[in-house]
């Protein structure tokens, strides 16, 4: 597997603050992150930070072992279930709870015909859409700097055709059409934030969304990055589909970010279901031939997308078993304890891409390293600097 | 059937040439041509305007009996089978040839990957599409004035994965995704005719070609109409399935331009076939009961989209049997013969949506007429004039 391009070949070159050279000396090259993303929802954060109960701290400290990029829930209809009275504290408090912990967030989604806000039917069209960018200018503004990384809307595809329930955003999308919409939100969005990462997000894999994606681009919208939806409660995709799926979407030449991955540790979903929501199971166990399917699915995906120079970002949709639809979808099982998933999946992301090593200078004060791409804590001559290594240009050290 | 949109209600006030009113006078008003297109392919024009042979007279003469609008073939490949000699003169004096008669020419199609010249595979993709671009200019300017509608892009849906062999369209559509190519293909074509209508056709009528249109309209691609294409070699779509496409087609508001329609009044092509092309058969025939069939279906589908607003255009494909896949396609058999299906349509198309009336004017030389809109002869007082009736506009007739 080439993964080159996660990595640098750097070197550096140590000096005292004086100005002299430190050769032959040992120096630690440690690192604190990745630049890749890897991310899981952190919807049970929530609880934790408004809370602080012990079962959630668990949790996420477990969570926390693994990931450096969260998704935060900012569903219209549970986050302003009142017209007027958003959570935006308990948002704004779980995201900085997180950001302080060197974790990146992103907020999912600003617009989505799903759990949206009811109160907006009784509205006329024209209000709906004026409503949905006065949304977007008070989460994208008021959470800047702290949430720079957005699901602009969700699932468009389906959007204008979606029939299992009336809804605010579908009949706005009836009537500007598909891109016509994603227009209007990512052009709000991105004046709201122009450094923020603007995300089109689609569980639709087919010839309909790359055909969606390149008429927005033609028209001049804004995205930053492809989103796309892997449930997988139906089976994995298997290395084919996966790399089909990835050519498919790689024309564009856009950053493409995997945004919600289920591989589940149970029993498959029936082929026959086409909407995952109409699967409705009383219980969901995991099990032990699952869970081990489960890890070496994981293994395989997060190796196939990790070597596409084009991925930047992998999250699993959720931590814990039992969340959507109660299915066995997690690195932890309902009781908290950790799944093959979750250790297979931490031996890759801290230890086989992870970057660890004592190396000495040379004569020069020179060492040149080979590390994968993120934050590090250099230390040397018994002091630390904090660096990010993202290229292979030549850099000094102070130290 | 509601056919309001089809007509005028006309106030005319006949004076004579010194203008005095012509009151309780004999008037005629005589359709001379629809304002709507009834249209049909038209290649067998093209033999009979270049030899004259009497069988293509009379295969002509029929064609002429029923339909104002045709299509005439500009397939690169046999266009200009090779570089710099295209065979221009054939079609122009085809296409004044039924300008002469009254009738609208269509070019079919400037862009497409199916019957593409072959030696534009030699040069690399920055060239094929200059040549394209070269080649719409070379048309769209060589016949303005001669035909001032065109099909711009053929099947664009398929074009960049069409995998049955290597062409040159297919090459440079993957290279610049669909609204790309679909864009360059139309500015060109819209810089060269402002005033022509441009078509993009498909007989893709899934999701896909509605999300690419919707691309394509944001994107600020000049489409004046929508063309569709309704081969039923496997049956009937049928009255509901007819009015779903028309519904979906219709939420962009654009004209609707039925392309290449075909029913068959033979044994219906199984429905195992994707690709049309692919079912080869020694022969086709024509069947009693097939023709009974094909007249009805013909009846029934001309007259739900006579009666849709945004339908301007139907096309029959083949005129005659046993042209593309010998298909018993037309409307007169291999001898030359009418089929029910002609007959049928002529008393539509000349018959039940026609109007040649003769009325009455009041003291005050004025008539109110219910009438198709269309070209007219309007005779009273032993003379004759032309018009158009296109709108409920009062009108004075000087005669």
């Amino acid at each position: 597997m080439e993964l080159s391009h996660r990595k640098v070949t750097k070197t550096m070159r140590f000096v005292d603050q004086q100005g002299t050279l430190l050769s032959n000396q040992k120096v630690s090259v440690k690192q604190t992150n990745h630049a890749f993303l890897f991310g899981c929802g952190a919807f049970d954060f929530i609880p934790y930070v408004l809370g602080g109960e012990d079962k959630y701290k668990q949790l996420t400290d477990k969570w926390l072992e693994i990931f450096n990029y969260a998704t935060l829930p900012f569903y219209w209809g549970n986050f302003e279930p009142e017209e007027g009275k958003p959570n935006t504290e308990v948002l704004m408090n779980t995201a900085k709870y997180l950001t302080d912990k060197g974790v990146k967030v992103k907020g999912h989604p600003l617009c989505w015909h799903t759990v949206c806000a009811d109160w907006l039917m009784k509205y006329d069209n024209a209000t709906i859409l004026e409503k949905q960018l006065e949304r977007i200018d008070r989460e994208v503004k008021g959470f800047k700097g702290v949430i720079d990384m957005w699901d602009v809307i969700n699932e468009v595809v389906i959007m204008p055709i979606f029939d299992k329930y009336d809804n605010a955003i579908t009949r706005i999308c009836k009537e500007k059409g598909r891109v016509g919409l994603i227009k209007e939100v990512f052009d709000r969005a991105y004046a709201d934030n122009p450094d923020a990462v603007l995300l089109l997000n689609d569980f639709n894999t087919s010839i309909n969304y790359e055909i969606l994606i390149d008429g927005c681009l033609n028209a001049g919208v804004p995205i930053s990055a492809i989103g796309i939806q892997s449930h997988q409660h139906q089976g994995y995709w298997g290395k084919e589909k996966l790399e089909e799926v990835l050519d498919r979407f790689s024309h564009f030449g856009l950053p493409i970010h995997f945004t919600e991955n289920t591989l589940i540790s149970g029993n498959i979903m029936p082929s026959h279901i086409v909407d995952l929501n109409d699967w409705q199971v009383e219980e969901w166990p995991s099990t032990p031939d699952g869970e081990q399917r489960q890890a070496k699915e994981i293994e395989e995906m997060y190796r196939i997308l990790f070597s596409h120079p084009l991925v930047e970002a992998i999250t699993t949709w959720d931590f814990t078993d039992g969340a959507w639809l109660k299915a066995p979808s997690g690195f932890v099982r309902l009781d908290g304890s950790k799944k093959p998933s979750f250790e297979m999946l931490k031996k890759l992301v801290k230890e086989e891409w992870w970057t660890d090593m004592t190396v000495t200078t040379d004569e020069n004060g020179c060492v040149t390293v080979d590390a994968f791409k993120g934050d590090y804590e250099i230390s040397c001559d018994g002091k630390k600097v904090k660096t990010e290594l993202l290229d292979d240009e030549e850099m000094v050290v102070m130290i």
